[in-house]
């Protein structure tokens, strides 16, 4: 039996094996139809609405496309293409809505969830149990970078991944903007295998580049759009907000399906599957009637885009988040919820520097037989390799709560601390 | 001061009058950003995630280009302008979440609330005045067609408007199929306004057959798909299940923000605007736990992909409702929520009869000086004009409460009637 | 041994069969590089500069995308697919230059010159001879639609063939425009064979539909361009001129390679792939500069665009030839070569008539098993099906040869007709 | 009156100015119709049909478009738009065919071409003045960067210029690769002006970035692709030893148009504007029949794809020419013809060093109302500006005149000395 998805990257994806038609329609999956790929992105750029549903599918997508390029170079066995496909599959089933910002304030961690969905008491174990019984053991190997065949989860998950490409040309999709463009084609083609390492053939070369430098302007004029990155700040502080009221047993307004998640005890999985961004939107709308004035101000401010204003100011600058918390308590605003430094910072490709701690393997071009690190072919790629970039990012409030503008008077001290 | 959107399909946007970025930045408006446009159709079509607030402000952009080209033509002036533009951002915005299953079951009316939002007590009301005072009423005449100018208008909503130019590039974009495309710069180009109408000259013929037919590809193809509509049944049936449940006062599990519109009172703009897709999602989140049997399953059915089966009927096949709803109530299943008979059609191009009680303006064409309907020009037009295509799909569930498939039942007594 | 071309359309088209790559190679088929796909178009469409050589390699990547997918209904041998991508491959190979053009003043055949070069003694059929002894009249049987296997002659040319589908997805490509777009991967993935016949499911219906329309649009809109025919036919009589001329012996500027088909016998395929656009181009740039006034007059129109007059007329007005030949022998010019009636005309979709001579098989859909003509599902193509449509216009000089505007003259007297 | 011309990149390109339409069709830009863009990359990449006429027009167009974004910045009066655009469209009119080629070998100069059409005797002089006396000296003045207002020099010829953005963007389209694309509306938006110089603002960096290393990449994979370099050889020796055969009296084949050339005197306007593409190409058509043994092979391998074996070497690699010449000369071939170092090399954006002869004024990128070298913001372009990146390659033919393979010596040859 045969199902065709219409992809708006690659038009129709053709899947002719039950048990990944099963997988896909599996309790789980089927959930992440409702977890958007760029969380609050889309409120700064409208188009941004696409979810971890289609990337999961694309990402399944190219790793078919690299593994068959990799068949003419070596030899695959039937059980590791699969442990590969349902890798790239489910590689992203744990995450939760708004991804990094939930995890952060309920202290929850997607890649464990992603192996506990893997291997709990799931329909997606069954299912993969039906393959054979120790395959849901193998394909959270991969996902763990356990996996003996190692350049199965190199192609899932590395500096030159099907998970990257797949997010950077979708993302740019959505988004509308060509920066996340690469020749795919190009680099799959040119995908080898050296000791169970991927590698890539010298003709790939510029296509890999385009491709390091395409995550690189995707994080500084998307990921880390300081707009985005405000929402992102609205929304951990209503979440925060809202936890500390529930452990105060203050909060007014409950959302049962988010209850689990307040207290502080492990959640399962039955109930972790349960959240998805309805949840969170939801208990935003319910909130803005909150008695609660901090948490009703918060959520006000994410519907109707009265954000906080964001103000870059230099690394080195000298300037006093005392002092702004003054000004903040005078207008009885509490900096907890009303204040933050945000550096967004991004290492764009790692320098490889053997034996040193935390080294991540450098992307390898193949030339005339001998493997090097792409550094050593591409100066644009040296330049930017290891260096990290870093932003710093002021927020505060432009009114305090009668209406009256407060950010002047922080602006204020701040251009006079810059002038002296 | 100007704001760049980065469109989609249009790259960038600009907008440099303050009063369209405040209404874009309303509270009314903002809302948009959380109403999908195709409502179900993104579980058929994964992509399919864009909402009503990029086609808004995508609406307006073709508009702004309509009437440039206009102006080689006609004298515009500023005010007509703005109204058109205005007319153009604000015509959709009071739609509801999965706007026409939602207006069925809770008897709304999207086209009331938009006049509603325009007119009434609003942040788009009070923007609109700041232009002038009865510039909310001039929106709101071409809204309702009865704008002075009725070009004005008939831009917005005729047989050729940029309403459908932006959906159905849009929604194409989207899903991810060629169906909807057409030529819209030269269907642009081609415009001119004859007696207060607007005409196609005749190098736009091709265009404007195109963009008939890409309405005709994409009802059948996307918007009439036979699994969406299932999927737009199921909701239809949770929301009839909760609001009887509400008033026989048996619904267990409570969705505040839902509360006012399963009343039988009319509810206020403040209420209907906190209404948007994630109240819907959070209420099939919470009611797959609900006590009542019926609607746990159809909230299930609905999160878990285990739709009804649709099954394809000719219009004079002489089959018993009635014999099926016995088969179903065997099994203790009441037919008012698991039997359906749908018939999706679509007339594509209103054929004109002068005189006619309904008759729709046909499309004109220029052809040396002369305006004749577009059926004198395109023999494909004129085929399909006036002819409405009819399916019949008969919905019925695959299992019963217990998992005993009865689909098998229903599906032999069909084919026996046939094979009569 | 794997070559990838780059296709603007396709991206990466893979060869790895060396009798395909030493086609390729061959010096017949590297001379369609110099042969424009649409002859004079480009003067119109500046941007349609592509080829024959690469709508002949699209349109055998086409093939082998059809022919895949129909492996998964029948068996296919491995020597009729190579039969079918061969003939899929050379089926232009006997194009000259300018086709249409060239073979009416010239008296050549295209097609002949197809089968000649897959037969006579030429690298393309020693090449196709490696395969096997019989293959090279396997590929002409295939191109004149007498090979066994009657599908593959269908998929390459009938009313649905990858022929066609390469020429609108590539000539729209390069012209600029969207008209010729359709669902490609949409129709292959709807073939299937039945009765040696291809037949589309009926999931592929509309896909279909687009396909018929865009060949529609792209024949008005592209193909019969009055500018693009008008270039035409200035060509025509340049080299009609120029065999008279050389035919009475007054050709003072001789162009060596032409003069084979000046001479009234048949050339040999030697001299027949000597001939490329740029021997007529060659002709045209030297002959600008001959002694014979309508010679020279001629070619200077063509260079530096100043074309003949088109005038639209109906097919009905009662004007008289004669009249307009007065006009021009008073100015001295020659009506043989300065005055045109062209009739474009063009049947875009034929409707079958069974029994009825000159019949093309229709295009079949399969809906639940049955097979019927596309007309039975499709209200547009029923109404275009059959019914030809032809445009008149009335080619003539702006000015005499001493620069005097002699087309007011014409038009007045057409005018004056028109309005009796 | 208007005229729309349909170019693939920007749709409708929209001509209301009659003293444009007249240049475009005057006698010498009507030439560059037949004048490829990319030369001889049309044998290696089949979809670069384009020519100088589409990248023209293209170039003219960007140059609207940045000097409509200038104008809400600047005061730009009408002259300077209209010399904007003149030199925008004309800058490549003095082009030959093959460009660079051609040139070497004949010794002329496309620059001072473009000039001499400009202020000589031509149509396209005749209409400039039409606009005002002194515009084609003005005109002139902006392509030889003495223009008083020097921004618009800038625009056409700088390391940031629109004649680079359309070229980059439309041999993308044509070779069908991704390499060339960026983001040029940003950049056009982005664009400001301080000191008479144009400064981008900070908001473009990333675009101005993506162009930047668009550049580098079409380099590399296109226009030093080694085979079309192989190709170029060919041509060029193909023309040089017609010169000399010309030179001795020993040309037994003549190409009419080619004499004046051959020559050595200064040719005409007049003789130099007959000259496009389709001579070169006619010219080896009737070559390959010479009776000169190296100039009839030559014609052979450019028609039939034997092409000269391209080897690459590492620039210090001790190899002796001479030593190869021997082997040739043993074959009797005549290295001058058939033996060649070349170096590509690129110098993808020039390092800016205050006071350095030759400098070339940087990117400039204006952040919070500075002006700084764009190598102060970007590390990549940091990392590759100034830094000149060579490949070596050796040409040398596979077979001697009786087919017997020598490439084969060559490379012993060489491969025995790297292993030494």
């Amino acid at each position: 039996m045969k199902k065709y998805f219409r992809d708006p990257l690659y038009n129709f994806i053709i899947i002719n094996e039950t048990w990944i038609l099963d997988l896909i329609n599996s309790k789980e999956f089927q959930r992440l139809k409702q977890v958007k790929q760029l969380g609050t992105s889309e409120v700064t750029y409208y188009g941004a609405n696409h979810t971890r549903f289609s990337h999961s599918i694309g990402t399944m997508y190219l790793m078919d496309k690299a593994l068959g390029q990799l068949k003419n170079v070596i030899n695959i066995d039937e059980e590791t293409r699969k442990i590969g496909l349902a890798a790239a599959l489910l590689h992203d089933i744990g995450h939760g809505p708004f991804s990094h910002v939930f995890e952060k304030v309920m202290s929850t961690n997607h890649e464990q969830w992603t192996i506990d969905i893997v291997l709990g008491d799931t329909e997606v174990n069954r299912i993969l149990k039906t393959v054979n019984s120790d395959f849901p053991q193998k394909v959270a190997e991969v996902i763990k970078k356990e996996y003996e065949h190692k350049f199965v989860s190199y192609l899932l998950s590395s500096q030159l991944d099907v998970d990257r490409m797949d997010y950077l040309l979708r993302d740019s999709y959505y988004v509308g903007v060509k920066y996340g463009l690469f020749d795919v084609d190009m680099i799959i083609k040119s995908m080898l295998v050296c000791d169970d390492n991927i590698v890539i053939d010298y003709k790939g070369l510029y296509a890999v580049e385009q491709y390091v430098l395409a995550r690189h302007y995707m994080y500084w004029q998307v990921y880390y759009h300081k707009t985005t990155r405000g929402y992102e700040l609205l929304l951990q502080n209503i979440l925060k907000r809202a936890k500390y009221l529930y452990e105060q047993n203050l909060l007014d307004i409950k959302i049962d399906l988010l209850i689990p998640v307040f207290k502080n005890e492990k959640i399962n999985v039955e109930e972790y599957i349960q959240l998805n961004d309805s949840v969170i939107l939801y208990a935003i709308l319910s909130w803005k009637n909150s008695r609660d004035k901090i948490l009703r101000d918060l959520c006000c401010k994410y519907l109707y885009r009265d954000l906080y204003k964001a103000y870059e100011i230099e690394q080195s600058f000298p300037f006093s988040l005392d002092a702004i918390k003054e000004i903040l308590k005078n207008q009885n605003m509490d900096a907890e919820y009303y204040l933050a430094l945000d550096r967004p910072s991004n290492v764009i490709y790692d320098y490889y520097v053997e034996g040193e701690e935390g080294e991540k393997p450098p992307i390898l071009i193949n030339s005339m037989g001998k493997n090097k690190s792409i550094t050593r072919f591409s100066e644009s790629i040296k330049a930017i390799s290891g260096s990290q970039k870093i932003k710093y990012y002021l927020y505060f409030p432009r009114y305090n709560y009668d209406g009256v503008n407060i950010s002047d008077d922080i602006i204020k001290y701040l251009e006079e601390l810059k002038n002296e």
